[in-house]
């Protein structure tokens, strides 16, 4: 069984007409595991529906409360890419799970989007790394520790 | 560095007007890996243009041929599905090597393909997994020795 | 009332894994009209599902007489741009009647298709046009009797 | 020869991850006119780049000063839906041509836009319509004069 928590970011924003902006809408995995014919165990819970430089330290607590407390050994967590790292240490204490961080650069609701890929990569990594916290972005893995975005070239990098 | 050899099936399947029909083209594999914004070395090579139900015993060894004489450690085989578990079985003799082969139910220039995320998720099981052979399909890792298509499923199973 | 009558063609093509090819599908057009938001009152109806190269002269026939029986002055023909010039001139007896035809040289399912631009276009000109017969492709209004498919150019041209 | 200006609008937002927003970018349509193969002649010129939201009078005016001084008797506008009846309205007086306008419930970067629908449509409204001020929408042609954009149907509705 795999634990996925979701907590918004640009892979989940949509367009709103009525409201002439793009919002965080209802997590996009669910319907990408199921159009991409995805068999392995696993259960979606939506913690938050944040852009990532809202999240504050006590979103960043509830999610390591999520996590700690899931019955899984394998997570996965979709999340904003400007502040990944930042949770990803918060999640860093936590033993015994292989906890496995994703996200977007292009909502998953555009044509252009890095979304499916990304997914695709992350579900992979959570099932066969070992216990840790792992950020999975631009075909790589990487430890939260010491690792940071490069906005302007839209990766991110090890330090 | 990662070695990726392209052999043909759906996944490159584009559709030519002035033929009426839809034929292998050129490996969609590049392209995609640059629009997702991956950055982990890697290199792609055109092995042939098969549908795989017309792979012979020759195509297969010469795809075991090549990947055996790759100087890359990690091997990612894109192949058509129907017969992705018999070219897995040729493979599985070479020794030291990490070789994951992933494809697609719907060709990558199709909205609703899974191609996206399938080579996603291959390319972090081929960084991750230890030496073997493996068929990265349907969000799981499978053995070829122990694995069949159910075509009417379209997914693999775990026998 | 708009009458949309579709005959298969390139359009309705979408890839079945299990044939290991791609075959003419459902029609695609009241998905289509239903996620473009079309409030123009219209009816589909499916008259044969054929690669317009092996429609015969009973095939364009009955579309014939499909089209003279509808009680609607504004009538859309979907068909496979091969003989889709045949077809209107077989159709350009039947008086009264604003008669346009378009179809997509990459079918619907496919990224790249132009499917949605040609039926948007189509689907002013049969509201906007007089009485007559004509084919609605590449952004163009053509007389099917002055027509023909440029096959190489993957366009129609006016002799 | 058709004239297409372009104003901004929801048809040409497309994702800034810098940003972490969308904002309006280059125009869609010249793009999009090429990859559904269109070959009526026609120019593209980008007037503004702004949400209809924030077009102003001063804005308005500049459009029809734009549309009164082109040498050509087909014009199409694309505009955000906004307030695409208020520019509609200041553009009605200008005589000899068929200005045609149109738009986006959803920015042609995305997935499930009516974008190239919409461009197609209009494009043939542009060209069969006599002279006039038309919005093209919801595949259906509208007078400014007596129609309202319903936010919340996210379509026009004649009044």
């Amino acid at each position: 069984m795999i634990d996925i928590f979701t907590t918004g970011g640009t892979i989940d924003k949509v367009y709103f007409d009525a409201l002439s902006e793009f919002q965080i809408g209802p997590a996009a995995i669910p319907d990408m595991l199921r159009e991409n014919n995805v068999h392995v165990p696993h259960r979606v819970t939506q913690l938050m529906r944040k852009d990532s430089l809202e999240l504050d330290d006590a979103d960043r607590e509830a999610i390591r409360v999520a996590v700690a407390a899931s019955d899984a050994a394998r997570i996965l967590v979709t999340h904003g890419t400007d502040t990944m790292v930042l949770t990803g240490r918060v999640l860093a204490g936590i033993p015994g799970k292989t906890i496995v961080m994703t996200g977007a650069m292009q909502p998953a609701s555009v044509r252009a989007s890095d979304a499916e890929f990304n997914v695709g990569f992350a579900l992979a990594a959570v099932q066969t790394l070992p216990p840790g916290v792992y950020i999975a972005m631009n075909g790589m893995i990487f430890d939260p520790a010491t690792t940071v975005k490069d906005r302007a070239g839209q990766r991110f990098v090890q330090q």
